[in-house]
């Protein structure tokens, strides 16, 4: 029940993802602050009763009133956030984040974190193909799988805390997974994916087939609008894993048009019933 | 108004094509008529009251009386079925189909068609990813694109025919492209895509990642559930314009991955905004 004593919340970043957070928990009672450098967002946010207190500027009071701080902060810049401001952090205060990706992250974090404050790195598989305050929405959080990415150095605590967290927002089952697993799965079930949408629309000038599609085409490539410099960080953060499962796709999808170019009809059904078989596990 | 004398409708193959013209045509008062050489499927069609008339086996009363037949057969077995029953067919039949390839299927129907019969190929962009009479559904046109595709042999007569079969269903925008354009269209917007999310669940096991999914992953992989047996038929009859497209996109998605490699993220951002620029279009 650490969430009764830790009632001032502040949102670090107020874009889709801390607007939607902010929404969440300002409907539960809590106190949510937000800080951004945007003036306009943050004025939004006030205006909408996102959040009761917010700044873009100066941020000290707030900083130092936060029992806990949620970072929606772009990957690359929450290090720097981190270093700059963690001289006002109350002594304990809990922190967790909403970033996609974790080994990249949570290592760095948790090393320069001080000492009296915990860092549990997590996030919702939820989202928008929009990006900005003006399109947060808590609903993006019903039924959502939640992952809780924690480290050695951890606590069960922090780890309890952060699973509250995500039952408050509302989503569905709390996963607990390490760093490296964390980013394996994300390459596979995110960044592939979207590296496909994107690539369905750049490799040929399709625009004038819209008259032509049926709901698949449009759900494959609904996360082709894409914020290029939220997505170009985080697949550079896990390079490594998305190579591994590009190739990996790659390999699969060449075998596949081969068998194709040869006519192996029964070799290509009997790829597409495994594929049925295994797609079944995905629905809910 | 074609329809007002062209009462009494054939349906050929009651699976959930099939069974979902004759849901929609039985609504707007058709005589609605079906065959299928599954007699479970017949016998449902008749207990739901999707045809009135029906037959798993000898079907030459119900031929004879056809104003007009709608083919929903696998392609393969279509030209066949026609070359063993058309001399049953009234004098100036009309006659359309469901199936998504086109140029193997619409000259060679022509080729051997009575000449006192019309076969304008069509299809609507709609389906699911289910098969069977069980899951047939007529809000599965609603809205959906509508395509006519036909040849230099089509009459005025029997694309308005079409457009108008197109509009009863409940179809929303109504196109006409040549078969060529058509294979070439569907090879991109249906073909490829079943092809990516087929290799997706391929490419490795990951049943496991279910519990971690969220909705983009889902939405990508909901049509790797698939009729392996009309898939792979279909995919064999428009080998060529797939191949041509699997090509396309593979060369798209390796460069993609090569950016990545090379750390070359501009590059990468300006193929992400190249794609938001055109997702744009598919919006409905």
């Amino acid at each position: 029940m650490e969430w009764i004593t830790k009632k001032n919340v502040l949102i670090v970043g107020l874009g889709l993802m801390g607007g939607s957070y902010a929404r969440a928990l300002s409907r539960l009672g809590f106190h949510v602050m937000g800080v951004d450098r945007d003036e306009e967002a943050v004025a939004y946010a006030l205006r909408e009763k996102i959040i009761t207190e917010g700044s873009a500027g100066e941020a000290e009071e707030l900083i130092r009133k936060a029992d806990a701080i949620i970072s929606a902060l772009y990957p690359g810049v929450f290090p720097d956030w981190v270093q700059e401001h963690q001289h006002l952090f109350r002594p304990g205060v809990m922190m967790t984040d909403v970033t996609g990706v974790k080994s990249g992250i949570v290592y760095r974090i948790q090393e320069l974190l001080r000492k009296d404050a915990e860092f549990i790195a997590a996030h919702p598989m939820a989202g928008k193909e929009l990006s900005g305050i003006q399109h947060s929405d808590d609903r993006i959080f019903r039924d959502a799988n939640y992952i809780i990415v924690p480290t050695e150095k951890n606590t069960a605590r922090g780890i309890e805390w952060c699973g509250m967290l995500g039952r408050l927002l509302g989503c569905g089952k709390i996963s607990v997974l390490s760093p490296e697993e964390h980013d394996e799965m994300i390459a596979f079930v995110s960044q592939l994916t979207h590296c496909i949408a994107v690539s369905l629309m750049t490799c040929s000038d399709n625009t004038h087939l819209a008259d032509y599609t049926g709901d698949s085409f449009r759900d494959l490539t609904r996360i082709a609008r894409i914020n290029d410099r939220m997505w170009s960080e985080l697949f550079m953060m896990n390079r490594e894993p998305l190579l591994r499962q590009m190739d990996l796709f790659l390999g699969e999808l060449t075998e596949f048009r081969n068998l194709l170019e040869k006519g192996d009809t029964e070799s290509m059904r009997e790829k597409m019933r495994l594929s049925t078989r295994r797609r079944e596990a995905f629905n809910r």
